[in-house]
């Protein structure tokens, strides 16, 4: 912490995307994925909060060789997000601890520039952290969103289907009975509206949905299913339900996959 | 066109994002907004479908001092995409023309990589392009979506909003009736579901949709605007209906703006 922590200025809220590949064997050089310019503010940044302040030292030890790092990692003020949202998420204000938020932005009221980040990814979209972004405009502190690498929207556009119009609905049920009837409600809202679907599922259920998906979706809807976006082994499938049908048996993907799905 | 032109092996559609910065005065540099991996293979490309020559031209001589373009810009193939799908989007079957759509992916079957680009962002979203990559899959060639700006999520991620549930609807008509009508049925939907709805509108009509929503929208209902986004002039404000109602009455941004609104 330097001297001028108590400016006059309001530090602002960077929300800085980090790589997919979090957790992969098979990493990607990061200037591959993101740009210069979000490495070069993430470098100058001294105050964290993130999802996983492990996941975040990694980042920024791959983020320094492109962009030196302005303080040494041992010198960084990385919070953690408390328990309650990492586990929850905190996109409704009933699960938002708002003395624990206040705290974490402390500094960006004392002048000093904020980044908020999750493990994989742009933070608060299909992740936690918007109950921080929520509460920085509250205080009038400058929110930037920083470009990245956002798995949903290459997946989306990957998958050919209905980008003009297209929901984020998250995990859909895992019980059986529960997980269909959701399944069959947003089929329909699909097929009324023409409104692309997405979920996405923790990898090791993904086979399980992706059968569930072959099995229940009516023929003329096309699923599309991409796994390991922005990794080498990325890949996208998208089909009519007739045509998975017909395929000899595919097995899902055990990297992070996002479905889309809608009229085909 | 070199003379390797027919391979037994398909090339890749890539789907190529451009900069947010599309007619505006304040161009960012290009690699402060795009990874240097979605330039590198950019500059690689010698085929191009896209919904403006003209823009796409711009793009790749701002490609050129970064990523030196493989072949000079006057000897690419640069196909505009056919003048229906670039009016009416191309996301219904019934608004595609097969033909005229095969007739563009013809380099990609003889083994030539092949781009798609739209004017701004992440082409197939809010933006022409969704049934070349329909009909790619559909011919086995592999689809291949590269990083860079996307305005929805950057303006979702920056609005505090719900990111675990969302929707994107396009634009909301335009007629004040049908307009107040359908703004109310995405408000009921929001305030049931948690679900934060998205939409567009063209630059010069932003004044108008934002004085309709603080007017019409509930008081505890967050409504975000965020206006040119990725430039240095980019600005998100955030607040409940209640708090605009309060404000000095501020003026909408004639930039490309992103309206998202929610449970506050």
């Amino acid at each position: 912490m330097n001297n001028q922590s108590f400016s006059s200025t309001k530090g602002c809220l960077y929300l800085v995307p980090t790589p997919l590949d979090f957790g992969c064997e098979d990493l990607t050089p990061i200037q591959e994925v993101m740009p210069l310019g979000s490495l070069q503010i993430a470098s100058q940044l001294e105050y964290w909060i993130t999802e996983n302040a492990k996941s975040t030292r990694a980042f920024l030890n791959r983020v320094h060789p492109i962009c030196p790092l302005k303080s040494a990692l041992q010198e960084l003020n990385i919070q953690v997000l408390p328990r309650a949202v990492h586990k929850q998420g905190d996109h409704t204000s009933a699960k938002t601890d708002q003395k624990a938020t206040l705290e974490l932005l402390k500094p960006a009221l004392a002048g000093h520039n904020v980044g908020l980040c999750s493990e994989a990814g742009m933070p608060a979209i299909a992740d936690p952290g918007s109950s921080f972004v929520r509460l920085a405009h509250d205080l009038g502190i400058e929110v930037k969103p920083l470009v990245g690498p956002i798995s949903l929207m290459l997946a989306l556009a990957a998958s050919g289907l209905n980008g003009q119009n297209f929901a984020f609905i998250g995990y859909l049920p895992v019980p059986a009975a529960d997980r269909l009837k959701r399944m069959e409600g947003l089929q329909n809202l699909a097929l009324q509206t023409g409104q692309t679907q997405i979920v996405i599922e923790t990898p090791y259920r993904n086979e399980a949905l992706m059968q569930a998906f072959i099995e229940k979706l009516k023929p003329n809807i096309r699923l599309s299913i991409s796994s390991g976006l922005t990794l080498s082994s990325m890949k996208t499938t998208s089909q009519l339900i007739s045509q998975w049908r017909q395929l000899p048996k595919l097995k899902a993907s055990e990297l992070p996959t996002v479905f889309c799905f809608g009229p085909g």
